[in-house]
């Protein structure tokens, strides 16, 4: 018998919410244990003196959550694991929520891969890519317009960060630079290593990066004019222009904008299956001109051959079976519910004079809190609490970030969320408090 | 109903050989074709008037090249697909030979694996590899006396040929060079670019490349003294040894050899699947000390972040059932038999003046044909004979080596080794007259 969550018909918080709500957090307390069975409906909605379809919107909440199952004709269970108080709660990594792996389709597609194309697969393959995903990829870029028959061609990647490897390697002469702009992904500073410069006016600029969608850290989307300003700012330059293309598909809300590849500027066009599916596949792509992909191809033979085909052959299949859109809609379904809690829980617990990016999708945002914070020194105390992120400094090159940090959103429920950010609060509280007490509150006096 | 082979019981040829290639010939011939069922070795045997066991003993030595598959309580079956006058006969790629992949194993492993770590699988990993799988090749390499578990560690990578790319980028200084011998395997070349030297005295050396065991491209295998010297000039030097150790499981006759790793010295030690089980699958791993390991795996993550997930656990579970080396013995016994085809057929086929390599073990072997013989223009007409091979230009670096080339021969069945080395056989000895009436028979006179 499980104990029943205080409902007050007189608040006014909706009484599935307040359901939802308790039920939640004694799932998290661990009042509630992994694998008990909850009530059936209709059961607890008698013992509550509730309607029946409260109690079922209350269960829907939790089912997404991730944080009970339903099986048909058995009933409802606790899924604790990965949710209990002693686990860490890691906003650190910008990845896909695990629980949303259509496991039982990927088995399927690959048992079926394994039984039509076992051998071709487990042989030596080419450089360019498995040739079936190469072509259907081609053939979806054709109809999306971002190709070229006639000049374009296709590379397949394990994954977008071996592409910008391999764009450092076959494609920036030893004295070039390539631009980006602060804050950074990590694995963008790391994969040009010196060759990275965020000067603009930097006369030995090869190439510029570009992430016109829900860039990481900041989440932040270029406009259309934006765009068509960069697109049209290409035209007759020789720079290169890298235009990083994995987190578009996952817009939760407003409108969709073009590629620049696809308002005419010849880009190299980087995407991934690794945001978008699983990221334990590794599985990228790249669209170019011909005689860049060539150079990129023979990169790519001589730093590891060419990219693993088992998987190769399983994202085709999950893409062109129509499995990959199935998943996307679930994704984008969880990634709005994610986005909304991150942003209305971090409205109530940043301490004043914080303030944070609201992108329309993707995996993470970027928070700022008040001057004099240093969000590495919070880290240390947010470790103990069981809460993880990464501070500004991971994105920075030139510019201490200090009062900044990166939160990775998409691959926690809804509930460890609120958890998570729920144990920073008080942190980030102290560390403003302390920060504004080092602050002179005087206006300095003008030097005269 | 089947032509019939003729047989004469006075040669000295015994009977189930002349029955062999007779059928053999047969299906290259396309007379015999794809799918077609042989007959039942009592009828054949009742026709031809011989001894069922002499039938038996042809039919055992057909399934061996690949050209027939028995099924059981259905009979014998011609498998002429790749196998026709009209395929390319490749002795281009040093690669396992498809016909051996035990597929229905392989499929096996992939469900179960799919169905017990599926999730963990498909997520994000670790720049270090497959936590399950390091373990395991770890746990392997103490056993063998080729890891101290105090100073040692093991990273996954995507194939050897990777390992070659990390190297590079993470050990070897913007002005060092490293030193091979050739001829040399073009993706160890490549990898290195302009820091490869093949002089040995070159002062800038920082370390040195070996592959002491049937050395891709000669096959070449370094005796127990050299090993011993060569572990014993390490010590006290500064220069990293780089021991590349992917075919010295594949030894099909003759004693096997220690390591060098394994005489004390401090090598990074470079292994893979790709040659003893799939290259289509990427896997590869490095063993070294902790602080190059932990150098590695920091460029492996800015390489491409980790390698694929699955691959790594479905080759754990082929090693860690027992199916590896099953799968190896039955390598062993092919390799040994096309290795010996080879060999016996290159001793008939070369014109006088060549010679060869002759490991025992390995993919390939080494020919050099006579004195101003050009292997690149004989691989033109051998073209369009239907066969390949890479010339010796492809494994040069300082030196010409025209007169030779590489023939790897683990990929082919024992029937189209021999078919493509007799089609070879007319083009070099057109070669070696033409190049001989080039020489001036007449030695030249002093200068004065």
């Amino acid at each position: 018998m499980i104990q029943l969550p205080q409902i007050n018909g007189q608040s006014e918080v909706p009484m599935y919410r307040q359901l939802y709500e308790g039920l939640r957090d004694s799932i998290l307390a661990g009042s509630l244990k992994d694998g008990e069975r909850l009530p059936p409906t209709r059961d607890l909605a008698g013992q509550l003196g509730l309607n029946r379809a409260t109690v079922s919107a209350a269960y829907a909440l939790l089912e997404e959550d991730g944080l009970i199952s339903g099986q048909v004709g058995r009933g409802s269970f606790v899924q604790s694991k990965g949710h209990g108080p002693d686990q860490e709660i890691s906003f650190s990594t910008s990845r896909p929520a695990e629980e949303l792996f259509p496991l039982e389709e990927i088995r399927q597609i690959t048992a079926e891969v394994m039984r039509r194309s076992a051998a071709e697969v487990l042989q030596l393959g080419s450089p360019l890519g498995y040739r079936p995903l190469r072509e259907y990829l081609t053939q979806e870029a054709i109809a999306e317009g971002v190709f070229d028959p006639e000049t374009d061609d296709l590379l397949i990647t394990s994954g977008c960060q071996q592409a910008l490897d391999l764009i450092h390697k076959a494609l920036i002469s030893p004295s070039g630079y390539v631009h980006a702009e602060e804050p950074i992904y990590p694995g963008i500073r790391n994969a040009f290593g010196r060759a990275l410069t965020v000067d603009a006016d930097e006369p030995r600029i090869e190439a510029m990066i570009v992430t016109p969608s829900f860039r990481n850290p900041t989440g932040y989307t270029m406009s259309l004019s934006e765009r068509r300003a960069l697109a049209a700012s290409v035209e007759g330059r020789r720079r290169l222009l890298i235009e990083v293309d994995i987190y578009s598909r996952l817009r939760y809300e407003g409108e969709a904008l073009p590629t620049i590849r696809s308002l005419g500027a010849p880009t190299l066009l980087l995407r991934s299956f690794s945001k978008i599916a699983f990221p334990g596949l590794r599985v990228g792509w790249v669209i170019g001109a011909k005689p860049l992909i060539q150079k990129l191809a023979t990169a790519k033979q001589w730093t590891d051959l060419h990219s693993d085909q088992l998987s190769q052959a399983i994202l085709l299949e999950f893409a062109r079976s129509g499995r990959l859109n199935a998943h996307l809609d679930r994704m984008l379904e969880a990634g709005r519910v994610r986005l909304a809690a991150t942003l209305d829980t971090l409205e109530q617990m940043l301490p004043e004079g914080s303030s944070y990016t609201r992108p329309q999708g993707g995996m993470n945002l970027w928070v700022t809190l008040p001057e004099g914070c240093d969000s590495a020194v919070v880290l240390e105390k947010a470790r103990r609490e069981g809460v993880t992120y990464l501070p500004g400094r991971y994105f920075s090159v030139s510019t201490p970030m200090n009062q900044c940090f990166r939160l990775s959103f998409a691959g926690l429920s809804p509930a460890r969320i609120v958890e998570g950010l729920r144990r920073l609060g008080p942190l980030f509280e102290d560390e403003a408090r302390i920060a504004s007490r080092y602050q002179d509150p005087r206006p300095e006096m003008a030097m005269v």
